[in-house]
């Protein structure tokens, strides 16, 4: 079984969205079927198994994030910190922002989510420009923690997140990439 | 082990969050200590591993409920399949508003995501007003499946959600209820 062409025969592209020249990726069809859930989580937890790479906690950022990232860590018993959109978070936070391409973004996360020397993995569901991605690496830095991967679903190469965050020693798992598509 | 009072336990209250007098019930402790989390998550996959609450798919509602939601879901074999706030979803949608204090809300859910005559478990962290809930329920109604249950961590009685809910014919689920407190 070719894992990664099974997934990406369940990835939806939507033209023109959100924005006219857009091909946006939608996972919703992976995540609907089962059997195709279950194959897609399990590349995560299988990797993560492994004592090297096994972490002290998962970080899923908002919102699509949250979908993979729960289960990778109950899968992993280890604990879930979600990385939030500024203002959804009710306790304590330290926070980062990031540009867009028209503006900026600002995430959170909660001052105990992690502890000093922590290992965190740090799950969204696409890189694209990887600016989330990135603030969320450095505010768990902040707070003293080791990000030892970023993980997704998809890539998308040609904007340059993938290689930005490589560029900074942070090692990245990805199981779908749509260079030159 | 009273599993209620122990979930309890790992619940935050931040008091005036988001609002002056509004005590909120903060459920990331609960998530990132492994044995509670596990604990937690347990409750809902015993009770919905039971052939007659056994739901053909999980239906999450945007943010919180994709934590609980996507876990439940790979717990048992069914697929998982996102309720999210209006302009998230890609897709061609069906839509639903619901009142808030001030002003409304709108979520959707994808067309697809559902098929005729199945059976749907319904997953949010926390219920209040029961607005959201409500609105998901007629989504999925709208795409000619049946809610079985709703399911949430919290309940906050007071706030007349749960009752009104239970009042549609919806039956409820819920761990913590935080009654006369």
């Amino acid at each position: 079984m070719d894992i990664n062409a099974y997934l990406r025969d369940h990835i939806r592209t939507v033209p023109d969205w959100p924005a006219p020249g857009v091909q946006f990726r939608d996972i919703t069809p992976l995540l609907q079927n089962p059997r195709v859930f279950r194959v897609l989580i399990d590349q995560f937890v299988h990797r993560y198994m492994a004592p090297e790479l096994r972490p002290d906690v998962v970080a899923g950022i908002d919102a699509r994030g949250f979908i993979l990232g729960s289960v990778i860590a109950y899968e992993l018993n280890v604990g879930f910190v979600p990385i939030r959109k500024k203002g959804k978070l009710p306790y304590a936070t330290v926070e980062e922002s990031y540009e867009l391409e028209y503006g900026s973004a600002t995430v959170e996360i909660h001052t105990d989510a992690v502890q000093h020397g922590h290992r965190v993995l740090l799950i969204d569901d696409l890189i694209a420009t990887g600016g989330t991605m990135m603030a969320g690496k450095r505010l768990l830095e902040k707070l003293g923690a080791e990000v030892i991967e970023g993980a997704a679903i998809v890539d998308l190469p040609e904007l340059g997140g993938s290689h930005a965050l490589r560029a900074t020693g942070l090692p990245l798992f990805t199981l779908v990439d749509y260079a030159g598509h």
